[in-house]
This record gives structure tokens, C-alpha cells and sequence, in this order.
């Protein structure tokens, strides 16, 4: 690709030669790691760090914020752009190479005859796909995907080995899933017997056969599992992007855009507006109400309602400023307590001196015996 | 199926035509999604927001609980229930539809020629199934699962997609098993080496021989993992239920009619009684021991033995009512900082009072300076 | 295997006969389960626990620790070892027979024709081996496992079911990954669009291009995932060993023979040095670095860079004295309002005390009303 073919993919301008063959990005750092193809890489030096890396690398070409204080004489070519990550997200775009499967049905994979694979899908090796399940067109399904009977995925989506998708499951566009993903396995809901004498009658189960929505733009990070509705459907809102090893609850309804990071933990019932944030390891009681543009802090537990907008941080979730100041309050607790015995010692002292002295004076004010 | 079968199946009393046809259970807030089927479907009604929902749904029958203020014209029949979490159990039940295979062998699967698949067992397509593995009747071994050697499984078990069963692992009857569980995995447990000098012989690996033994009725969710022992078994009792994402390690005994949330983590050689709650989050510290009947409230850190029928909370765990009176102490330590400096100044006051008070009357109880 | 045989490998002295023919291990507690093979069984009585259970079992031979008090007169033959967890690595190496597949490629297995499988290598049932993919000599890829394109896998490794390897991962030699495992998934990196008006454009996508490299003798355990790097990789140095559930970010580096518990959770760009150890449930905030020989108790959270050899543990991670100096402050807490109430009182007291005594001398020294 040309520096300057990037430039404008970027919206940027550029100095130097944009004739440039570029064959990949990298971070400068790394790349003399890249061998012969190290001059015709792009160095990106978008942070304080990768700016320093840049006076040992031997890229032809870099990619700089503007402003930004570097050696371009080093340089053929000197890209500058306003806004570093955005900036990423385009050229990571432009130099991605995902996993490939070919826009076919693979001869190993098990398709259900009833089954409507779109044209120009893709369902790789060892995939299987059940019963009257419909596949968009451009979407790819990579090898040991299970797709349940009943179940439909839009276009151009990527679902990623391993993921399983149960009976029913309704999948939007452009839905990413990645390796091992579970979506619609059956809720966790038990009913103890009642009276409790009937325990050795063991647990009821309260079975799901509801469903998942996955609407458009949704990505699922690695591992992570979201359970079917007991009646309706557990519903991820359009664009909400879910890092790896999360755990989203039976019945629970999160809006558009938000991020989920790994390892969060979403409880049955709760319902979550747009825009929200979680932070990672978040935990949220069952059929609590999150508002949304909501950020939560990593490692919170959020176990009641949460208003629009409120920035939460702790176990439980305070408002984060709360949060913080309880943090640094039992960081000096040992000199409060210290503080405290002082007090108690001259307090004392005060009692008997004030009990001697006006005791001398022939009064008492102060007739409570010393404490330890 | 009709009305009045479904009253019967609850062992509960209606009102109106039993004769109607129901197709299917539904929330009343959904039921108008359901088309053409709306009218057919049996609203549940057993929640204040359920029966508030009742007044525009166009089911024809709703299941009440008895007592209810509900707008009863509305339908042709109406079931009335004592106890709805149970009722929600049976009707679940009623019209669950499972992922089906049929009770057969796929011809994709590969299953060792010396495997044992009982009558009426199903194997689903591209399962594995390993040498000297035994499967019981009505067991429906889904897609992508795969079953190690020697690996026994009792009857009527559903294993989901992508089910992982180690070698030798026992499991019982009615066993339930989500996408992706691993179910004997080798536990984490490494040595190092002594003396400290030779680390760079890296850490010595305790294998695990033992195996994975899960009794009758146990249910585990999706991507959780049950890890094998070092010599004997891991062992989850009867009727155990076990959520997504959970870990569970190595030698751990749990006993029977337990409930483990998502994402509890379950050190090595940890035992468990029965009908022992753990909420969502939750960690226990290896070689701990926690009696029956124990309740862990979620997110909270057990790091010590619990006696049976203990309720505990926090990090690390202690009597519920202490861990939230320790939230609640916490919350206003603020206010106890500004006491204890307005105490300091009062007695700073007092003291240089009392000195001058009584140095007037020749005498001085308190020869401290004053602080800041 | 003979006794004397195991006691040579044990580098221990025997005493009794050593030309006993021992089929197994196991803990003295179930040893009597074993059935006809219980007398042939090795007993390890190597904990207190153990011991107490020698009296009772029926195996023919024991292991014991150097100067432990037991029965010995119950046994033909015993073992005496002078480290005992070192020793049950080098008895569980002897005895483990981990799930064997043949050295070859299985004819349900779908292999690129231009990957490269070497002799002594087996390929399971029904894995998929990617295009120039490379699997060195002795390593065994289990059923259902996925190798991406262009991975290289090295000599000796252990690949359990439903592993997944993405495109152009590099693992080094004698890795085990267990159950599930995900490695080179895509990183979670996600821009909002700048202005925030423009927020009904979706966020930007980070694409994840670059990899993952795990180094010799590195294990994973079941279900855990390591995400890909933006543009270099994420890396696990040496000898490094990741428990089951663990949550590797991408542009992660961890160094060598570190220990990494149970569902830690590692945010994106964290590095962490050498010998490490990370209890469960570990978290650590994106960017942090942490130095060789540090040890973060189970459940921390870890804001901030750590120092080498730092013990640290709490919510945020602080030096592990303070954290639990700081809960026991916050277990006395009640105590302490307590204390501070009596002394407001008292403090009242002296205030109107010393009002009236003096006052009745003519003087005030404390003119605050009281307060309550």
C-alpha cells in the first residue's frame, strides 16, 4: 500500500515521499524484528514511549502525532494525525489480516439440509450448522462452530472457532464472536422445594426456553458465556462490545454501545442502558437497573440501582469520589485510632486534674471514673 | 395442550374454560410479540410489573398467584397458584424444547470401537468418544463434545456443545453439562524446587491422576471447570448446581444440593457440606472447610474455616451482620475524622483552660502542650 | 514398578522389601477402594491428615516424611522422603498416564496440505490444523482442537480438546494447554469517537494484528484465554504456569517461572517480570508493571506499578502488613465509634465542668456549648 494511499485512508497529511511501499505498521520498538521487511513497515509513534524507539528503528516511514517532538529527518516520509487511537483503529483496519475460510460450505462441516446457508457465507471445516438455521451472506462461520436448530445470524458476521450458539438464538450483522463463546445456554434458576422439610426432593428447576438477541455491531470476547431467557430473550443492545470470560445472566437486557471489559459479571434480570461502561471484574446483583452513560469501576459491586450518568466505584458501588475517600479514611485509620487513644489518656488526665483541682476548690465537675 | 391439563400439572385451581388450547407460556409484557400465537399463550402473571402488563396483552389465559388483584374479565380462564417460583418450575417444564438429537449414533461422530453407547443413547455429530467409554440410555451427547477413555456417564444426561469429559471421569444420572465445560482438566499444582538456588531447574509439576466424579443430577454451566484430583477424586454430590464460569480445583468435595453462582472460584482440597450457597463471585481459599447449610453472600473471600449454617459476607468473610455493619462503619468515617479533630481542639481548649483556670488557683492538672 | 525402583527415583532410602511390585499411588484415606489392587498400592503419607489414615488402609507400602511418627510395622516396605511436596511430583510423574492418542495424523482430522506435521506428532480426531501451520515432533494436538494459519507449535507439546490456537501464534516446546483454551483471540480495544456528538457512528475498532508467543514449558489451564497483541505480541516467558479461567489482555509480557492462579484478570499492556506469583482472582489494571519476585495475595487489586519482591494484598493492592493492619482497623471500627462517643461526652462534661467550677471561681476556660 502507498504512504500516501495511508494518508488519506487517514485523513491526514503527510510529509516526504508518498510513493512509499508500505507492507505493514509497527511499533517502533519492534521493528527491527521485522527483518528484510523492517524499512518498508510503518512505524507508528503515537505515545511518549514509542516516540524514543523511534531514533533505533529502521522504518522508512513513521506515523507521528501532530506537534509531536520527533527525529523526522530519520525519515522518507513523516505521517501526522490529530487523534493517536483513532488514528490506530484506522490503520490496524487497514493492515488486519483475520482468520480465512472460504466462502463455501467446508466438505467436512455437518450442515442440516434445511439449513439456508446465504450465498458468499462461509462455514468452515468441522463446523456444524442445525436445523432450519439461516447464515447470512458474507458472514463466516470457522471450523467447530455449533450453530442450534432455529438459529439466525446476518451478514457478515465472524464467528470464531469454537463458538456455540444455541437453538433459537437470533444473531444481527456484523456480530463478532470469538473462540469458545456460549450463547443460550440455560439460565441459572432454581426454586428450594418448599416447606424446606421437602429438601430431600432436591432443587426445581426453572427451565429457559427463551432465547438470545445479539443485535448489530455486538462483539463477544473469548470464553464468554450469555444465557438464554427463561420466557423472552436476554438482549445485547446494538454496537455493546464484551470482553473475554463475561458472564451475562438469563433475562438480562443491556443497551447499544456499551463496554463490558473482562470478566464481568451481569446477574439474571438486570437491565443496562446505553453507553455504559463496566469496568473489568464488575459484578451487578440480579434485577438491578443500570442508567445509562453509567461508568462503573473495575472490581465494583454493584448491588442496587444505578442513575443515569453516575461514575460508581467500590464493594458496594458508591459514588466514586465516596469511593476514593473511604479508600484513603481507612489508609490513616491507624493514625485515627492513635489519635483517638491520645485523646482518651488526656481526657483523663483532664478529669482527675479537674477533679483535684476543684476538688481542692471543693467542687466536682467531673465525677466519671479514668477508663483505659 | 389444554388448560385444564396444565391446572392439573400444577396441582391448582382455575376459573373459565379448560378446554382452551395453550401453545405456550409467556410473559405478558411479550405476549403481543408472539403474533399470531398471542391469543394461545398462557401469560404468567406472578410478579407486581407481570400482572400490571395483563391489562394489554391479548393472551386468552393467565396463571395468577392466589390473592392477586388481577383484572380476571379479561380472560377466558385463569389458573390461581400458591407458590410462583414453584409454578414457574412445572410450566418451564411443560413446554421446554431442549436441543434434540436423535437417539442414534452420528455417522460424522468417531467413536472408539471398543465404546459402550447404550440403546436409545444419542452421540451428535462430530462428537468424540473415547476407548472403553460408557454411555447410558437416554444420554444425548451434543455436537463437538469430546469424551475421553475410560470416561463413564449414566443415563438420561443432556451434554451440551463443546462439553469437555476427561479420561476416567465418572459422572452420574441426569447429569447436565453446558457448552464448553471442562470437566478434568489436571489441577494446578507445582513445586518449587528447594533449595531456593535452584530455581532455574523451573517448577516441579504435580501431575494429577485422580479423576472427576459428578453424582447424580449435578448441573454445571457453560465454560466452567471442574479440575481432576492429584490421587483420588474431585467430587460434586448429588443434585448440586453449578453456574457459568466457575472454577472448581483439584480434590475439592462438594456436597449434595448445593448452589454455586456464576464465577465462584473454588480453591484445591476445599470441602463443602450440603445445601451450602455460594453467591456469584465468590473465592475460597484452598484446604478450607465449609459446613452444610452455609450461605456466602456474593463477591465475598473465605479465607477460614465456615461452621455450618453460618451467613457470611465480605473480604475476607465474616458474619453477614458484621460485614455490613463494617460497610455501614466504613461509609461514615468521615464524620468520625471530624469528630475526633473537633474532640481534638475541644480537649486542646480544655487543657490550656484548665491550666490557665486553675494555674490562677495555683494548681495545674495538665502539663501537656497542646497539639496540632 | 518396583519399590526399590521408586525409591531410586525418589533418590530415598527404603527400608523392608524393596522387590515389591507396586501398581499405583494413592492417598492412604481411599486407598481400600482400590479394590484387589489396594495391597499393591503405594500409600503417601506425607500430611498429618495422611498419616492418621495409615492405621486403616490396607496397601503393603507407604511413603512417609523423614522422622514422621507412623505405624511402620503395619508395612512390608516404606519409603522415607525429606521434601514431601517434591516428592509427590516425581511419584504423580511416574504414575500419570495423561489421555493418549496415536503419534499420527487421525483420518477424521482436517490438516492443510501444506502444514507441517512432524513424524512422532498425532493429530486427534477431528482437530483442524491451518494452512503452513507447523507442529514439531512428539507433541499431541487432542481432538477438537484448532490450529490457525501460519501457527507454529514446538516439540513435546500436550494440546488438550477444544484448545484453540489462532493465526501466526508461536508456542515453544513441552506447553500444555488445557481444556478450551483460547490463544489470539482479538485484543478488547475500542475508541469512542472524538467529538462524543459524533457517538452515532459506533465505536472504533482496535484490530488486534499482531500475536501471541508462549515460551517453553509454559501451561495454560482449562477455558483461560490470551488475547493477541495490537501490533507486536503478547508474550508468557518460560516456565511460566496460568491456571484455569485466567484473562491475559493484549500487549501483555510476562516473564519467566511465574505462577498465575485462577481467574486472574491481566488488563492489556500489563508487564510483569520474573518468578511472579499471582494468587486467584487476582486483577491488575492496564499498563501496570510489576517486578520480578513480587507476590499479590488471592483477590487483590493491583492500580499501580509493584516493585520487585513487594508482598502485596487489598483492594487496591497496598503492602500486604497494611492490608491486614487495615482489616483489623476496620474490625474495630464499632469499638472505636464507641470510644470517640464516650469521649464527646466526657469532653462535654469537662466543658460544662470546668464552666461551673471555674465559673464559680470567676473564670471560664471552655465557653463552647456542649454538643451532642
Amino acid at each position: 500500500m502507498l504512504l500516501r494511499d495511508i494518508a488519506a485512508a487517514l485523513s491526514a497529511p503527510y510529509v516526504g515521499d508518498g510513493e512509499i511501499e508500505i507492507v505493514g505498521i509497527a511499533d517502533p520498538a519492534h521493528v527491527n524484528e521485522a527483518g528484510e521487511a523492517r524499512t518498508s513497515r510503518l512505524a507508528l509513534a503515537m505515545t511518549g514511549e514509542a516516540v524514543a524507539a523511534l531514533t533505533t528503528c529502521d522504518a522508512r516511514a513513521a506515523v507521528v502525532t501532530t506537534g509531536c517532538d520527533v527525529p523526522l529527518d530519520r525519515f522518507d516520509a513523516v505521517i501526522e494525525v490529530e487523534l493517536p487511537r483513532a488514528a490506530l483503529a484506522v490503520l490496524t483496519k487497514l493492515f488486519d489480516h483475520p482468520p480465512q475460510i472460504a466462502p463455501a460450505i467446508h466438505p467436512s462441516a455437518v450442515v442440516a439440509p434445511d439449513a439456508v446457508i446465504a450465498e458468499g457465507a462461509g462455514v468452515g471445516p468441522l463446523a456444524v450448522v442445525g436445523a432450519r438455521a439461516r447464515v447470512g451472506p458474507g458472514t463466516m462461520i470457522h471450523a467447530h462452530v455449533t450453530i442450534g436448530a432455529n438459529a439466525t445470524i446476518g451478514r457478515d458476521c465472524l464467528i470464531h472457532a469454537g463458538a456455540r450458539i444455541g437453538d433459537r438464538v437470533r444473531i444481527g450483522d456484523r456480530v463478532v464472536l470469538h473462540h469458545n463463546v456460549s450463547i443460550g445456554a440455560d439460565g441459572f434458576s432454581f426454586v428450594a422445594p418448599e416447606p424446606a422439610s421437602a429438601q430431600d426432593a432436591g432443587l426445581l428447576r426453572i427451565h429457559s426456553i427463551g432465547t438470545v438477541v445479539l443485535e448489530d455491531d455486538v462483539e463477544v470476547g473469548a470464553n464468554s458465556a450469555i444465557d438464554r431467557a427463561t420466557l423472552a430473550a436476554t438482549r445485547v443492545g446494538r454496537n455493546t462490545k464484551i470482553d473475554n470470560l463475561v458472564q451475562i445472566g438469563h433475562n438480562v437486557e443491556i443497551g447499544e454501545s456499551c463496554l463490558i471489559c473482562g470478566m464481568v459479571g451481569i446477574s439474571g434480570s438486570v437491565k443496562i442502558g446505553d453507553r455504559v461502561v463496566l469496568g473489568g471484574a464488575v459484578g451487578i446483583a440480579d434485577h438491578v437497573t443500570i442508567g445509562s452513560d453509567a461508568k462503573i469501576a473495575a472490581r465494583s459491586a454493584v448491588a442496587g440501582d444505578v442513575p443515569p450518568n453516575a461514575v460508581m466505584a467500590g464493594v458496594p458501588a458508591v459514588p466514586r469520589g465516596r469511593a476514593f475517600e473511604q479508600i484513603r479514611l481507612v489508609g490513616r485509620l491507624r493514625s485515627l485510632y492513635t489519635t483517638v487513644a491520645e485523646l482518651k489518656t488526656r481526657v483523663r488526665d483532664l478529669e482527675q486534674g479537674l477533679k483535684q483541682g476543684l476538688g481542692s476548690a471543693g467542687e466536682t465537675g467531673a465525677d466519671k471514673p479514668p477508663e483505659s
